[in-house]
């Protein structure tokens, strides 16, 4: 199994009565910001807050009743872990969430309202796949992983195939890769539909697991692991490099001061909340990482689930 | 001349090349709430941060060449004076615009990069006044007034057209009210398409002169300015209030904490940026002042504009 278009339409079907067609935004200022026409494809406005929701309802749905009936399990810092929560409680089974114990305090209360049961456990990859692993021993529950399953990157390639109906003359796109689902989705769709497209990844410099593998050819971790995006925290998993490598054009990094005036200006000039992690891809653009002058670029904003008590807009 | 459904519709097609169609949000977590099902009409998505981009437009775009090349002037607390302006620059005729010393350093910035001519004057509305004449007495500049304005209230009413458009099938219709101008606009033309649509004005306790005077049946003035809902400070208009009486059904007021509330409940989500006086109609819900039950309501969310370095959340 693996991922292409014909799966990505499937899980568009499958999806669409439980998901949002989210909203292309654009504004003036950006545009005269970079010299370009960015558009803005809000999965902040997403149920749950974030792309997650669409990747997580394909793979609970696309389970069969007897396996749906053990429930389902996943590890997550959040808006996977919420998404899994909602999908499953659509599909009225239980939802196991084994969440990092330094969790975003928003993200953690948007799976408790979901009916997720939530495990916390140490901050570390290690730690979150074992407390999984026993959960699924114990349940029998099925694995809704985060990233590295082609159901969920089929889900989570829908954003991309709603924003290309919308937009279909992009030159560009650009996306965050944290564990590369969202980024094998996209790529997958948009390379499939228009082969010209050019596939950006953006990760924070304090998360760069992605840009040294995709340069050294094999998955390597990050040098070290330290960004305010905390959707962007986790390593790429092994079904997604093969497909980052042959899709994705060019990986580029960011600074976490980039990534908090990126998120600022989101928050003015669009009028919208959008997380760490989905500044990143104009953090790269306006610190010119990424030309996107004369062109037309898509952008990802994955989520928006922000704790309004904890901004960064003072650092 | 007044405001007729006519007037609207000219109105959206003479804006529409200028203007956003904004996205209507539903949310499950606020549905679930207030028992009902909310449409969120987000002109805080709209050019400039707010509705009065469309009632601007309109009436710029409505003056002949002759008029118009003497150029506009206004006063305004702030998002119609960025409206006025940025309408202006589209028309490449200069804006003069008279703002109170205590606008909110947002809405000044706003209106200082569309190329305005600001005069800053004392906050009262005498004050606003005068200096509005002053400007207009030294250079044959048209006035465009915030709201007591048959062509702003027709481009103003365009977004519930839009709304209309969109969900047909409303029950109720909340539009917070400032000098009427969005009220007037919105109420002329959901009860002109569907009779049996009730209208709501919601307005801040702290000022309350609509719930007064729609109750003695004659202009009154708050009995005292004092809301954080900047947009709404203001008194309604002469030419706005025979249509207040006629097209809408109820005027109810909210406190400033259910304001601050409402506003936080709509950041967290809807993951958008309101500013407080597009919160009001969410506080009228809130604090329950307006059942919603069972019920389809469409709520105007008016503008987005707020000073992120002073947010009221910890208040």
């Amino acid at each position: 199994m693996s991922l292409d278009l014909a799966a990505i339409r499937t899980a568009h079907d499958r999806i669409r009565p439980y998901i949002v067609r989210t909203p292309v935004l654009t504004n003036e200022w950006l545009d005269a910001a970079c010299g370009g026409r960015l558009f803005f494809k809000c999965e902040n406005l997403q149920h749950v807050g974030a792309f997650k929701a669409r990747g997580a309802t394909n793979a609970i749905f696309s389970l069969s009743d007897t396996a749906a009936a053990r429930g389902v399990a996943t590890h997550s810092s959040g808006n996977h872990a919420a998404a899994v929560a909602r999908a499953a409680r659509l599909r009225g089974i239980p939802a196991h969430i084994v969440m990092p114990s330094n969790s975003n305090p928003a993200k953690i209360r948007n799976v408790e309202r979901y009916g997720g049961r939530i495990t916390l456990c140490e901050p570390t990859n290690a730690a979150r796949e074992a407390a999984c692993a026993r959960l699924i021993a114990e349940t029998g529950a099925a694995l809704i992983h985060p990233f590295n399953d082609f159901r969920v990157m089929a889900g989570q390639g829908t954003a991309a195939l709603e924003l290309l109906e919308d937009h279909p003359d992009l030159d560009l796109i650009l996306c965050p890769v944290g564990g590369g689902g969202l980024l094998c989705g996209t790529a997958v769709a948009a390379k499939t539909l228009h082969p010209n497209i050019r596939i950006i990844a953006t990760e924070p410099a304090g998360a760069d697991d992605a840009a040294r593998s995709f340069q050294a050819g094999h998955i390597l971790p990050a040098a070290r692991v330290d960004t305010i995006a905390d959707g962007l925290r986790t390593t790429i998993g092994e079904n997604n490099f093969p497909l980052i490598q042959r899709y994705v054009d060019e990986v580029v990094t960011v600074s976490e001061s980039g990534i908090i005036a990126a998120m600022r200006r989101l928050w003015e000039e669009l009028k919208i909340i959008v997380e760490p992690s989905a500044a990143v891809p104009l953090a790269a653009i306006l610190e010119l990482k990424v030309s996107v002058t004369g062109r037309r670029t898509g952008i990802i904003l994955s989520g928006g689930n922000v704790d309004l008590d904890a901004l960064p807009f003072r650092m």
